[in-house]
């Protein structure tokens, strides 16, 4: 019976596979792996310039293409494979697929990733020096990422969330932790900040260096829907309610963060959103009944990345009696041009100083090459009295690496 | 900033699977979305007589193909995918993968599931009535599953393991739980019990019903090199240090489990793998520092499937000091044919009796569609005086439902 696994159909596919992954060519010796390739995996490589080559077995296609940024078409090497090298990347975690023939897979050669509603290969073009180190596992303490099951009465359905818990939490059977409810993108899930944003990791890392609070986060999935509706749904209105917008005329090749969004239906729509709903009947109870949790407004946050974002200030700012601390990378409130800060958002920002006292931190994060309206947003906001923290990741887009900075210089404001 | 979200650059491709998912074309009402699809996708789908239809969005291919079983060719649509409705599929879990002009990828449509060294796509075809109860999640107290980060000295690496810990496990600071080590098979990981499995709804569910011991359920990655190999000498040895195995001349749509591996270099490559000591040196300890851990070998069991049952009795039996259960699902120890008890895995079952003392539960399980190997090995121990206990799932195959099944076998004879 030991050789029994050696029976298994798919035997001969992975043989393949490897001989195509290891013995038939390796890589340049400076073009290092892909750090999220599957295990053994030498393409696709990142050279020190950060160019990145691809490289996809696909014998009988007429057309392969790497779809990451604009795109780019591959060709056919002498040993029958397709390769192709990028210019120099951008630092950073980006998602990617393949075109073969008009099919856009992901790509075998890489661990998958949840984003755009389904999953997709991602490649990580390393940080120069010792920049990335805030995400990259020490010899530190470690907490947990635990991933619990409930039922949500608002949705219907059996849910999937991931808790981080500090280091330490078991040991002290009596301490009670603040929490913080941190939200994906849109098109993302529960796993986003765990498998692409390393949010375990850089929270281990400030926690050594005593830069933040033991805390617990809580990452949820913002699909959310009513029975009978169908999640497709979700994806297509963004989890609204109410407007489901018309897509703009995005072509693949955008830069991103600079084309306009069409409008929305105001904060309304956010703040009575199934996903609302369903965190405050459902979810928030269920996190105060399983883990040790500190009560009370004070001592919970709520911070999402891009539409996640929107959705904190959406939720939180029709909630405050419950959130004193919020966090918006690269998504937050409505406004941009036409922000009015007596009646925006049924006029919370009215009174600054109820607000300042109320709201302990506001935090906006926005990527460098995202476009000006986050920071035209916070002037806006400091015009109005109310302050707001202001963090610009240089030299990043709408991509996970403005998301990791900005978490790590959002994660120390909190609980002070 | 709400809209922000929308601009991003991979949004006109997902309108564009949006579209194909939902608003093109819909699935028979009787072909119900295949449960692991990607949220909002019709397709793949299953009617009731279990056959399944995939759909395909591969525009300028010339040839698609479905890589389930003996393989499937795709044809085109008037609405210009690509549709195949397979034969009746045996129920429970079957990964599978695309061919789209000779390239293997996973289908977009589904949740990705780490088999063969890397993600494929999986179809679940549902159990008739009410058999499958047992893995799907009730209303019923549940416990978490908890993703640990850890140093391995052996393999130089951090490492990523699940542990499952029964519900109460918070509440109640003083108890401590046995343990259970249970593994995947060839070219999975940690995930696969989790993912593939559902050994958290499994258990939960026997633990509602009293059937089971509540424990903890530790799940590693068998995938175990020493600093400066290369993971995908894993992948190629099946964790073996000494023997290198020649692949057998398995045809893709070869049946599964029948075809007879190569001979292999004995019960001490296995014994010696990097894994064993890797689980002894830096696994165990962690796991016996990290969470309240019974004491002993009685409170301690391992297990696993196909390379993992392999592994499972190759490190146990060559430890029986730190462990008194065991479990090997369709894969256990050496033998099949030349089976001599005598001469075995280094003589641990010259002495029925004293085996029979030492090992409280050994328990061999298969698949009947997997051949008769187990089921002789069984009877060998048997006539040798080793007891044992053999379970046969009917009509499945070297595959996740009978994993589970085994599982579900298996658990409720642990720790009593």
């Amino acid at each position: 019976m030991i050789a029994r696994f050696f029976a298994h159909a798919r035997f001969a596919l992975v043989l393949t596979l490897l001989v195509s992954g290891t013995a038939a060519a390796q890589p340049p010796a400076d073009c290092r792996p892909n750090p999220l390739n599957i295990p053994g995996a030498p393409y696709p490589c990142v050279y020190p310039d950060n160019r990145v080559t691809f490289r996809v077995a696909a014998p009988d296609a007429q057309k392969v293409r790497i779809r990451l940024g604009p795109g780019f078409d591959m060709s056919k090497g002498p040993d029958g494979l397709w390769y192709v090298t990028t210019p120099p990347q951008v630092v950073g975690f980006h998602y990617y697929t393949l075109s073969i023939d008009g099919a856009v897979v992901s790509d075998p050669a890489t661990r998958t990733f949840f984003g755009s509603g389904f999953y997709n290969s991602a490649v990580e073009v390393p940080e120069p020096g010792t920049d990335g180190d805030y995400y990259h596992a020490k010899d530190v303490p470690r907490g947990q990422v635990r991933q619990q099951r409930y039922y949500s009465k608002v949705t219907g359905t059996w849910r999937h969330v991931y808790v981080y818990t500090p280091p330490g939490y078991d040991s002290d059977g009596k301490a009670k932790f603040p929490v913080l409810y941190l939200l994906h993108g849109w098109g993302e899930n529960e796993q986003g900040w765990y498998m692409q944003g390393h949010v375990d990791v850089i929270m281990d890392n400030l926690l050594a260096e005593k830069k933040a609070k033991p805390m617990l986060i809580v990452m949820d999935n913002l699909n959310a829907v009513k029975p009978g509706e169908s999640a497709a749904l979700y994806f297509a209105r963004g989890n609204l309610t109410q407007a489901v917008p018309q897509p703009p005329p995005a072509p693949a090749a955008a830069p991103a963060g600079r084309a306009a969004g069409p409008g929305r239906g105001g904060r309304g729509s956010l703040a009575s959103s199934v996903f609302t709903e369903m965190m405050l009947t459902d979810l928030m109870p269920m996190v105060e009944r399983t883990f040790r949790v500190a009560p009370g407004r004070d001592n919970r946050a709520m911070a999402g990345l891009s539409m996640g974002g929107a959705q904190t200030f959406g939720t939180a700012l029709a909630n405050l009696d419950k959130f004193a601390y919020l966090g918006g990378f690269s998504g937050s409130s409505g406004g941009r041009g036409g922000f009015d800060p007596k009646t925006a958002n049924d006029g919370v920002f009215a009174e600054a100083a109820a607000f300042n006292k109320k709201v302990k931190v506001l935090f906006l994060g926005i990527g460098s090459m995202e476009g000006p309206g986050t920071k035209t947003f916070s002037e806006q906001l400091t015009q109005a009295g109310i302050k707001n923290v202001y963090y610009e990741s240089p030299g990043t887009a709408h991509e996970w690496l403005t998301w990791r900075r900005s978490f790590k210089e959002f994660a120390p404001l909190l609980f002070r």
